[in-house]
């Protein structure tokens, strides 16, 4: 490596290791920080990330970038070094157009945004959000223009989640797949009955909970030599380095469900960041690609693998061994069929796989309507509702069931939502290339061992970190763009057969 | 506040701010890191570190001090202003006596031969670290160069932890505790039989031990709301913020003193951080003045409230119920007797009252015969057995149970270890004072109850934070200088009485 290219990387790793700093204190603030400490937390994490701001966005940087990029012998477009400087001068680009102020701005109303959707989603009382959501609204539309875009508004705040992926594209296959979906969830709908899962919803010990969380996150990769599971309120994973990926869970005594599907969906986020490639590290290469990726590797393990048959008939009698008395007369098929049963809902993050995306669309559809102008915060609960009937055929009696819901809309970060359904889509696209090229993964799944589907998602999405493109990415494993068709096929298959449809 | 002094404060609170972050990754590493995180968290914290250095002794921070200093209106001693200054000037300038070269080397030689350490205590094997303990000794030795002295070579590096304190000082005072002492622990030995203990060595299931700690920690004013109680491998007490004080304990299940006494240890420390006055937050001024200080904090719960009489005869009860086999027939008498039992033995950190000086004389003796060069690494394991056959009257068959017991010489830290002994001499004293000018607080503790004694300690140490030296703060509490008297008078009256000696 020559020198200027190990100037640019000494800096690129302590920008690196400041930013891993601040995952800790995110992490500590999320499991072990008394609440007192909060005021004196947010200005330590403030702090870290102005010092991280000043060292990258500096003219020093721009100019190392530069350096090192002209002092590449060869352009190899798979090499480190390149994908490296690719990123970098991107992300440089981008961060230079937010100003100082602006940031700050940001900082501020969501800061005080955030209190008072905690306040109105407790006393189910919109109207004390709205004027911090008009605040939010009126930020992401600025920063769309800081950003610039071509085409659509909504565009530029996408590709920060999602980079190259385009809105019109997003629009074309949610369109598909709500015109598709639709027909496969009515006629579930019409069989509702089929399913039993009220055994779900019982008395459930949590210790018991976290070891058999703790068995089957191991059961499908996770390496805990590697990670740690805390307990939160809000479940995320965070990676403190490839070789400290942490997973968090929440757990309710009286139902099965949040604890266990939801260690398995951290673990999937995880293991994505344990298998980045080791000579990854200390880079911001050292990472999943986007989003949307991300969120394909946590329902992989939530849902393909920790929602199938196989992997319940292997692994269901373990659980009742540890809950003899409420799934006494259960069996492993029932206990599958139980943890798929469809029912539209109010909540998103109680959805099951085919009511999931539609949670999804009405949001990626209202944020753009709010960030085009074309809904006002005042009425969007009105227009939440009307969606929620349109989509699902439910209607939130309360605005906490509806448009106050998730925390998403206290951060002028439009644009999220469409990558968790997007994720959904990848995931069906990655298992089925990944069957296709090795059919020995679904005799393996059907005995419930995800092990050689982990070899290939290690080989074919984990490994490469932050090196391509969620468009790279999925066109290299799979030999296709993005489509929804292989989740179509999944979901036909699975709840055709589940539902006993024709 | 003028315009000088309030760009100071922005880069002291941005410093401030490095600093607790690096103390959260800190204890982030010793609770629930996964070893295998530990190579990038040393890189990390390595990362953060250089910043703050970089920041904090940069000419630009030199010239903020003196151009704050010069704005300041009037010089009131007593103000946070002149008390900031003044620790900032002092700071600066050892800071910048250090340079970068030498920073990094003292990391690479400690970084080294702390894993040496570890494994020649495991292994008995002196000859492992002694190497390294030789290259520890040096950097010492170059280290009290770069910071210069009048007097002796020992004096800058005690000066770190307890500023403004001499070595001829604490020689002496030692010298008279030792003099003064070893007619009591003789006295103490002849009776030993005197006092059973053997109850304390038993199962305890660690479940009810952390109940009872956290019970005794509330009662002794350690504020959970403000703090959290971590499990570790070797306890300590970290303040990430005033609001966010937190302590560590390790379980024995088959002893009880290291969990019950370990947890009232550190509430001591962290008391001291939890009473540090709000105004002076995100400001080095934030948190105890020396380590001696600190220490005084930790021994007064510890040993003064956590090993009296009245303290059993109220608290006592509580752990019979959690233990009732356990402490079937046992009294509060009993109890209060057995936690004082004195027995002269080899390890520092399990010592009682009466013997605790002796193992800390003999390191400030051994520290300083290093230093001056009176004694080469390779004869050290033959001098700690002497002196400990001389001190203690007994004699370590293992160098692990010897001289390998302590980390501290893995870093050229020299001059930590007397401030734990002063500890014992400062909180004496300021416990004597605490009682004359209040004697409500014996009655108080005569039931069993500290908060009297707390109140008084929050109002003549806490809050003051680091505002004053030890000496100017021991003087303005007590009245008088630091004295082994209080001291003397304390243990030859309570282990009078505990062993019926005339």
């Amino acid at each position: 490596m020559n020198s200027h290219f190990e100037r640019l990387l000494e800096k690129v790793h302590e920008i690196h290791d400041l930013e891993k700093a601040i995952q800790v204190l995110a992490w500590d603030k999320e499991t072990n920080m008394p609440a007192a400490g909060n005021t004196a937390r947010v200005q330590q994490l403030t702090t870290l990330r102005r010092i991280q701001h000043r060292l990258f966005a500096s003219d020093e940087m721009g100019e190392l970038i530069e350096a090192a990029a002209a002092s590449l012998d060869s352009i190899n477009p798979d090499s480190n070094e390149f994908c490296l400087i690719r990123y970098l001068r991107r992300h440089y680009t981008d961060e230079r157009k937010l100003p100082d102020e602006f940031v700050r701005r940001v900082s501020q109303v969501s800061g005080a945004a955030h209190p008072a959707w905690v306040q109105a989603r407790a006393e189910n009382n919109f109207a004390l959000f709205q004027p911090h959501l008009a605040q939010v609204v009126a930020l992401a539309q600025e920063m769309a223009e800081l950003y610039g875009y071509e085409d659509e508004k909504y565009d530029p705040l996408l590709d920060k989640f999602e980079h190259g992926m385009k809105t019109a594209n997003v629009r074309a296959i949610f369109n598909a797949v709500k015109t598709e979906l639709k027909p496969l969830l009515t006629a579930v709908a019409e069989r509702a009955h089929a399913i039993d899962n009220h055994f779900l919803h019982q008395p459930f010990p949590v210790a018991q909970q976290q070891e058999f969380a703790r068995y089957v996150a191991t059961a499908v990769g996770y390496d805990f030599s590697r990670g740690h599971l805390g307990t939160v309120v809000h479940p995320f994973a965070t990676s403190l380095s490839r070789d400290d990926a942490r997973i968090t869970t929440r757990w309710y005594p009286d139902f099965l469900n949040a604890g266990l599907f939801g260690t398995l969906h951290e673990s999937g986020h995880a293991m994505y960041e344990q298998g980045t490639a080791p000579d990854l590290a200390r880079t911001p290469l050292a990472r999943g690609t986007s989003s949307g990726i991300h969120e394909s590797q946590s329902r992989m393990m939530e849902n393909i693998v920790g929602r199938s048959r196989g992997f319940w008939q292997a692994h269901f009698p373990r659980l009742q061994t540890l809950f003899p008395t409420q799934l006494s007369g259960v069996t492993a098929g029932d206990f599958y069929r139980a943890v798929n049963k469809v029912q539209p809902t109010l909540i998103r993050v109680e959805a099951d796989e085919l009511t999931y995306n539609f949670h999804i669309i009405l949001r990626f559809e209202l944020e753009q309507a709010m960030l085009n102008g074309e809904l006002v915060a005042a009425d969007l609960p009105a227009a939440w509702r009307a969606k929620m009937q349109e989509l699902l055929g439910v209607t939130p009696p309360t605005d906490t069931e509806g448009c106050l819901q998730d925390v998403h809309w206290t951060r002028p970060s439009f644009g999220y939502f469409p990558t968790y359904a997007l994720g959904n889509l990848y995931a069906a696209q990655l298992y089925e290339a990944a069957t296709q090229q090795n059919p020995a993964i679904l005799d393996d799944m059907a005995q419930g061992n995800p092990a050689s589907l982990v070899v290939w998602l290690r080989e074919n999405v984990h490994r490469h970190g932050r090196k391509y493109t969620p468009g790279e990415l999925i066109m290299q494993a799979t030999g296709q763009p993005l489509s929804h068709k292989p989740f179509m096929r999944y979901v036909t298959a699975k709840f055709g057969e589940l539902y006993g449809l024709s």
